[in-house]
């Protein structure tokens, strides 16, 4: 059939250029010289970066951007951002700046630990399986040594192993529940290897022990995390609150409280309002080589953990002082996957430098914090728009190729006007009449 | 204060890179460097690229890869996938042949309604204030026809706007609750646009018209979209299922059908499973120059919409077909934004044959399931390790620096043998002794 190919994989990436804009694209040359454009000129750097994945092209830029006079725990750090949107970091570098004045961000890890499970059915008794557990948990944990003793050794490990009663769900279905320190692993490839042997051992031993069937249906870590937590707040007096003469501290305190209410009652503004925290965060995980869906899904599901779907963070006013913070799992890695391994997030660690797990989750979670209040407070003076269309003037520009010179005479154009996509291609014409 | 700067947004690119190496670097010029080194040698174009956002000082590497094979309602697609995931692209390579021996996906959007919200209160009866709202609609929609009337033009607009009465949630709380068509746009900057014109008319007729007050808190897109939803699909018959020797096609069908059952009713294995779905989906939603953020907002809360977090895809055997599909919310765009603007959008979109937001979605959702089967099928075969370790084995022998002699030697030697972090260490090793 046309348009398809077997062994692609197995081509040099130029035969799969070829191959492809061949097959794929109108004008075959211009489009392999756009994906070649984007390699970089050290042809050992873009073997790197080729490699990591299968069937690389090219490389996908993202904007590497930072976002300074983060103060957080008495520590300043400019935070590195890989996003494309276009007001995210301008967004975090003003509430940085905001808060830094009023005392930073405090931030603190409650809790680290992480989760996998073996997934397996049995069709006898619970009893007797809950005997024959108790008799293999100490084999289960001794057949693991060989890849726990490392991790062992740094301080972390298999915390405990629970046999769990899920016939309930689904018939003969049960669980070994695991729970793990990983220290500054994110721990995925330790967490995967210890449960498939924790499974072989189970398999094998009930084999020769139990009297009914027991199978394995699969084993890998969970992505949820709920004991894994770092809480970031700021706080100061009502009355140093606001810095727009528009609106007096204490009804910006007001609006502000309400409209974090409203995203704790109602699902269909708390999905936009967490989508927002996560702009923050996502743009740190990704500089930093973690994994943003993990923390994602994560994440979105801690915040319908209590059966309705809520607001991530939260405010108050007690006693004339603002507070406003933030309560999310987050699973991170310093060492591992991509850390050692894609240059610039050697570059990224180093810029806030080279944090623990730990000290890297509550960078993070500041992160989002900062990104929520600097959204809310659009949000609830000048509406979200103008910054946003501010922001997105250069694009416009770009889109319509302005040169240099119309750029900067439309750019000093709407220092006083509304940005619409409609006015700036109209300036754009008139200065092109 | 030292590490703090005022003013760091104003600086050109070559003085905010001076600052940061020098407040933040050990070794200054290095770091400059690597930072220069990932620069386009096109300045035009790297000049479009650092004008995305704010603070830019290079450009963020994720592989752009190619997954082709794709046979989605009768068409056959390459899908660009941007991902640093080691295993994601192989893994949705290999479920599209697999699928496409079998009669490849079907896939069909069900709806494609946008939600966007004016949040306010009102501190009088909500009989006076739907009174009220039932006479100003016809001006609110008036009033916002020059936002509107491309749009409308294009077959789009604003489909209705409701009062909704959330006074029980939080005391006087009520909202437009707005319902768009955006067509190929993802909409974001219309419906806020169209927002903020309903919350002025709103304000200023309530002032001569209300007996109470009645206050904007703030107008926002829903990026919640439970009524824009795409379905997709596999099917064949059971014996056709296998293609492992060690497992039968019956076996496999039973054992990947209690695999999903488990996501369905077990929030821990759900939040991993989903995760892994969004591994395929955001790596075609990142090439495409959509907002991977809202699309993870979207997907995770409906989700748990049922109020307990589950499985985004379903399977059934019926009659001996099996049977294996997801139902997912995506608000997706094919013009707008970076669409036009990045050229590696322009050039993924180009590669999908310039899909409209529709054929977008459905490509997108076969790519989520896609990734599902194929990390199902590990799972429930040979286990996750065997596959993920097998494709970061080039990263580890990267982290080692292994010249091009030893990776040939390891690969081989890896192609019969079990891939850990310490064995791989321990083969080099004895190369170099």
């Amino acid at each position: 059939m046309a348009k398809t190919i077997t062994g692609f994989s197995k081509l040099s990436k130029s035969d799969k250029i070829d191959w492809l804009v061949q097959t794929y694209f109108g004008d075959s040359q211009s489009a392999k010289a756009l994906m070649k454009q984007y390699w970089n000129s050290d042809k050992k750097l873009q073997m790197l970066h080729d490699e990591f994945i299968e069937n690389t092209i090219t490389n996908y830029y993202l904007p590497l951007g930072v976002a300074p006079n983060f103060l957080i725990n008495g520590n300043v750090y400019a935070i590195p951002m890989a996003i494309e949107e276009s007001s995210v970091v301008a967004a975090a570098s003003k509430a940085a700046k905001f808060w830094f004045d009023r005392g930073g961000f405090k931030a603190k890890v409650i809790s680290t630990e992480k989760i996998g499970q073996v997934h397996f059915t049995y069709d006898g008794s619970f009893e007797e399986l809950s005997t024959f557990f108790k008799t293999i948990k100490p084999m289960l944990l001794n057949e693991v040594k060989p890849i726990s003793k490392n991790m062992e050794k740094r301080g972390g490990g298999i915390l405990d192993i629970l046999l769990c009663n899920k016939s309930d769900l689904l018939d003969n279905y049960y669980q070994l529940h695991v729970t793990f320190e990983t220290l500054d692993a994110m721990g995925a490839n330790f967490i995967n290897s210890c449960l498939e042997q924790f499974a072989k051992t189970l398999k094998s031993e009930a084999k020769h022990s139990l009297d009914g069937n027991l199978d394995i249906i699969m084993s890998i870590l969970s992505n949820y995390v709920p004991n894994c937590i770092v809480k970031a707040e700021v706080s100061c007096a009502v009355e140093d609150l606001s810095d727009n003469p528009n609106i007096s501290a204490k009804q910006f305190a007001e609006k502000f409280i309400q409209a974090v209410r409203i995203a704790e009652v109602e699902p269909y503004r708390a999905v936009t309002h967490n989508k927002g925290i996560m702009n923050g965060i996502d743009a740190v995980i990704m500089a930093t080589g973690n994994d943003f869906r993990a923390v994602e899904a994560s994440v979105h599901a801690y915040a319908s953990k209590s059966g309705k779907y809520r607001s991530l963070t939260h405010a108050e006013v007690n006693n004339d002082t603002f507070k406003f913070w933030i309560e999310i799992p987050l699973a991170l890695g310093t060492v591992g996957g991509l850390t050692k391994l894609h240059p610039l997030v050697k570059l990224a660690l180093e810029m806030l430098g080279n944090p623990s797990a730990k000290d890297l989750m509550k960078i993070v979670a500041v992160a989002g914090l900062a990104q929520n209040f600097a959204a809310l407070r659009s949000l609830i003076t000048t509406g979200i728009q103008e910054g946003h269309m501010k922001m997105h003037l250069m694009n416009i520009l770009n889109q319509m190729e302005a040169t240099a010179e119309e750029k900067e005479k439309v750019v000093a154009h709407f220092k006083n006007n509304t940005v619409t996509h409609s006015a700036v291609v109209s300036e754009i014409e008139k200065l092109r009449r």
